[in-house]
């Protein structure tokens, strides 16, 4: 089965719309330090999105040297402001600011992207009812999990790459055992036996930025499902844009060689957003109960 | 080897008997709902080891009825008390108590279980050089590792246990990229596999409260260092007590066979105890500066 980011996305888009008609005035800010193009895209994604479900999105767009102290106080202002509902932080920042000292300063109930160590620690130790922000992509990825119906107790989930903002976060949420309950194998690029571990995997999520890492020299189950969180830049002259997208899976080997994979483009990617939207949506409700 | 935990506590007592000569005045609390027997002999240990270093020890107990509101009160008193240092909450809490509203309560400054969620979060995301609080357990079972120089860097190390005590945020902990950067295999219960997993592992480590949940018909490696976090009794009618203590994992069967090994009683114990005072000596070091 190859995993349909795009339509899951689309469908959940209704879903959102649906859920939020009776909401009023939610705001949303996006704090960003500079002008990297990068992340100017991925913000005009989410304005983009935020626009179409009627999110009031607002860009706090500040000086590259701004100082920490400043971008604190700023920080705090959001914190403070009650028209305010949620707030990220786009990263990177630049490395004059302290990352953590800056995601920490956010009200972690205003905190959208669930990076704060609060919301983070909070992945560790909760109940299926509890209210829990999670990052984006880990959002997404369980989203996608649960759609396809991809069993998790008792299996061997794989996740290579240990970020802050998917691998290890989607870790936890994947070995709570109070839902998922699955059995979690974190591995990073000094892992010694990366391909005797890829071999067990009924689950592997690859999250480390390098095209192809996982190629067809790898044996892996033929029940496995992959999910294919890289985004890597080809060069690809046929391309007008002179690029293609790929993911750190060789999908075309593995394509019918699995019981379910993500494409990229096209697989998590879509969901990430709409799960942030979710997260803006979800913090507006919890707030005002 | 035999890990000698009692031999490795004593030498770290003396260490922090030196850290602690200039330091006047650490006011450390317990709040203990309730009266508990197994909490009173635990927190006995605190208090005598406390007491041993020069460190202030306050028992603040309350009814078992305590409401809630009552008990976040009190909680919170001791945030705004600059008087005390650090403080812990003695789990486990009656069951109209909201464990995880209680714990977070305390201002992570004074945590000296390192169980808010602020605490736990920062495990996932630091640097070397950060302060970080960890569960007590946690840093007991890293100094072991540290001190008879075990290899962690790629390898597979396994973690039978998935409680928020001992399991998850040692997974955390010796999966950073930036110290240990070990792979981790977070297990529970559910796991399907686990014969084949432990004979993968290059370190075993077994928090399942379940006596000889590894037992001779494991498999492991030759060259495998065990740490085994089970305390359980077992009825010995030979003893004046009536019972002795036994771990997770067979220790006769493999004490011969494997490359570190850590006895219960012995092992990881009698770190447990004073890991929790380098906390409460390192707040207050910390809040002072």
């Amino acid at each position: 089965m190859i995993i349909d980011g795009k339509k899951l996305s689309n469908e959940f888009t209704i879903e959102l719309k649906n859920k939020i008609k009776k909401i009023k005035n939610i705001n949303f800010v996006v704090i960003l330090v500079g002008n990297d193009t990068n992340s100017l895209i991925y913000i005009k994604y989410k304005q983009k999105k935020c626009e179409e479900l009627g999110i009031n999105f607002k860009l706090n767009q500040y000086d590259i040297n701004i100082s920490e102290k400043d971008l604190l106080n700023e920080v705090e202002k959001i914190n403070t402001d009650d028209n305010i509902d949620s707030c990220i932080i786009q990263l990177p920042l630049p490395s004059h600011l302290n990352q953590n000292k800056i995601l920490n300063k956010l009200d972690p109930n205003k905190d959208a992207d669930g990076f704060t160590f609060f919301n983070l620690g909070k992945l560790i130790k909760h109940d299926k009812e509890d209210f829990v922000i999670k990052p984006a992509t880990v959002l997404g990825i369980e989203k996608i999990i649960n759609y396809y119906n991809i069993e998790t107790k008792g299996k061997n989930i794989v996740i290579i790459g240990k970020s802050v903002i998917v691998g290890t976060p989607l870790g936890l949420v994947l070995s709570n055992e109070s839902t998922y309950s699955g059995t979690i194998t974190l591995c990073d690029k000094n892992t010694e036996n990366l391909r005797e571990i890829c071999k067990n995997a009924d689950i592997l999520i690859v999250s480390t930025g390098k095209h192809n890492l996982i190629d067809h020299t790898f044996e892996l189950k033929k029940s496995v499902s992959i999910i294919d969180v890289g985004i890597n830049r080809i060069k690809d002259e046929s391309k007008k844009s002179g690029f293609r997208t790929e993911g750190d899976v060789e999908y075309n080997y593995f394509e019918n060689k699995c019981e379910n994979i993500t494409p990229v483009p096209g697989g998590v990617g879509p969901m990430t957003v709409i799960c942030l939207i979710e997260n803006i949506i979800n913090l507006k409700i919890y707030n005002h109960k």
